[in-house]
């Protein structure tokens, strides 16, 4: 038989998951009638009350777990998540609450951090790159443990706050231009498509273009720099004639440049590339990248924000959506 | 009044602090005299018993904390932490524990992790670049945690097991084969002067140089490329005769490269670079680095099996100092 969750004890008592998560956790301003109820529900469905949710008021740990859904290698190569850890360690510092990171690349991995969790050894769970139907999303809201995203959660929107910057727009603002610089044939190398990052700047990029952006102009990358020299590699061979590229992440059009420049395709004369994300990469390429700006700092300051406010036992407004920027330099 | 530590109850008692440490851990090997002598010393003391070490029998947490001791940047900039942590993930997913990463780059964060690891939220701690002095090793020590450091805590060698590179070898390999080439003017850029990797390579260069390793022909750097930067700097000032350097991390000697090429002076023709790692940075550097190869990976694994040795109640033979190699590349 399945474990009785929160939402069966929600149910059957007649009330929000959220108003019983506040029982649990030891908030004065649960009706007397949805107290009584909750209980007999509790006591009817065999509901286990976690650890950690009842220990939350009367004991902090003192820390917050920051989950990465990616190999380890991604930490390393992607300067986006040291800016994260970055503002997120200063920002908890200010308030004695320590960082620690933990690695959900696998399966394995997935479970160890659920376990981490539900033992009661952190205050609030911040997830970063977190795929669509990832279980550890389900036992966080399960759980009822504070927690945020850096980018939502597709599918978990309205349960796990976050903050994330307009992706979308982001996408436009760079197709818009490509466009106005007189490229005809562009493609886009996207994000992984359970993510949204992933779908939101393909939906940007197809809002611009409409029924040019037709499907062999459009492949998956997984934000590895590897991948995007494969999927450059693919449109290279499927669209021989293409004269610009929307990469989704600066570590992949670094590696779609690599592959450009294998290729003989003089950057930008032949081919024009746009990346998304402004970090070091950027920079960092020959020639520099185009590419839009997120403001990465900002948008974590707003995430850690939102875990905090949770923690403090409010419910913050979600999403916070910042705006993007499009920087041109050389690439374009 | 100062609060009484395990030192004070195993004094009281006449026994080692081991001897302390293995009764609260639970360890039945503790004869009866000694357990009555220790069980009056804590109640004369005032000794408060520390959760986490009686916990430790009854229930691990399935987790070991990485305290890196440098500023978070510095987990970005060098590959070397990067290899570390993808070893000890590995290894310990295998007895299903998981890994969590904690910065410890100034007081407030060491506070930080002190706290948590008092608070029983660790089943053991890895120390990285943990620096000579530092109030977290004696913490550990004093907590009786089980600990394992990559690379020696300086001063705490017998208390906290290490597994690290035979530094002092590895040093004199590259100043031999300097001298071999015909260098006459060799310095050296030595790591932080409170850290083996600092102390020992200075070690192993004067050992070769003796007395023409006079005082001007050594500079101090923190690990970082920056450090390397200016420490090259320097040493053009002061020695403009240069005409080969031992820098005591690949990163610092990609700093060094820079600067060298800033100033005019080719490498190798006008001054060898020779490094030490053989990290990602070495082959990444132009010309490419000649340096000494750590063998990184297998000190990480051995560091982790000094840990486990110690979560399950061994005590295993430290320190474990594995052999370098000379690599040679283009840059002598």
């Amino acid at each position: 038989m399945k474990r009785p969750t929160i939402h069966d004890v929600a149910a059957a008592a007649g009330v929000s998951r959220g108003t019983v998560s506040r029982l649990l956790n030891g908030d004065r301003y649960v009706s007397t009638a949805a107290r009584v109820a909750i209980e007999r529900a509790i006591a009817e469905t065999g509901y286990v009350v976690n650890r950690n949710a009842r220990s939350l008021v009367t004991q902090r740990t003192g820390s917050v777990v920051m989950v990465l859904s990616e190999p380890q290698e991604h930490l390393f190569e992607d300067p986006n998540y040291s800016t994260t850890m970055r503002v997120a360690i200063r920002m908890l510092a200010e308030r004695d609450v320590s960082l620690v990171l933990m690695m959900a690349g696998d399966d394995g991995d997935r479970e160890r951090v659920i376990r981490y969790v539900r033992g009661g050894h952190a205050d609030g769970v911040v997830l970063l790159s977190t795929h669509a139907g990832d279980r550890m999303a389900d036992v966080l809201v399960e759980l009822g443990v504070p927690a945020v995203a850096v980018g939502a959660v597709v599918g978990r929107e309205r349960q796990i706050p976050y903050a994330a910057a307009d992706d979308r727009e982001g996408a436009r603002q760079m197709t818009r231009y490509l466009v106005e610089q007189g490229r005809r044939r562009i493609a886009t190398i996207t994000g992984p498509m359970d993510t949204p990052g992933g779908i939101q700047r393909l939906e940007g990029f197809t809002d611009v273009l409409g029924r040019k952006a037709s499907k062999k102009l459009i492949t998956h990358g997984d934000w590895t720099r590897l991948s995007g020299e494969s999927g450059m590699a693919r449109l290279l061979q499927d669209v021989p004639d293409i004269d610009a590229v929307f990469v989704a992440s600066d570590l992949m059009a670094a590696g779609a440049l690599s592959t450009l420049r294998m290729a003989g395709r003089r950057v930008p004369e032949d081919v024009a590339v746009g990346g998304f994300d402004d970090s070091s990469v950027a920079v960092s390429t020959h020639p520099e990248l185009t590419t839009i700006r997120q403001p990465l700092a900002r948008v974590a300051e707003a995430a850690v924000r939102l875990l905090l406010a949770q923690i403090d036992g409010e419910r913050p407004e979600s999403p916070v959506i910042l705006p993007t920027t499009l920087v041109i330099r050389e690439s374009t």
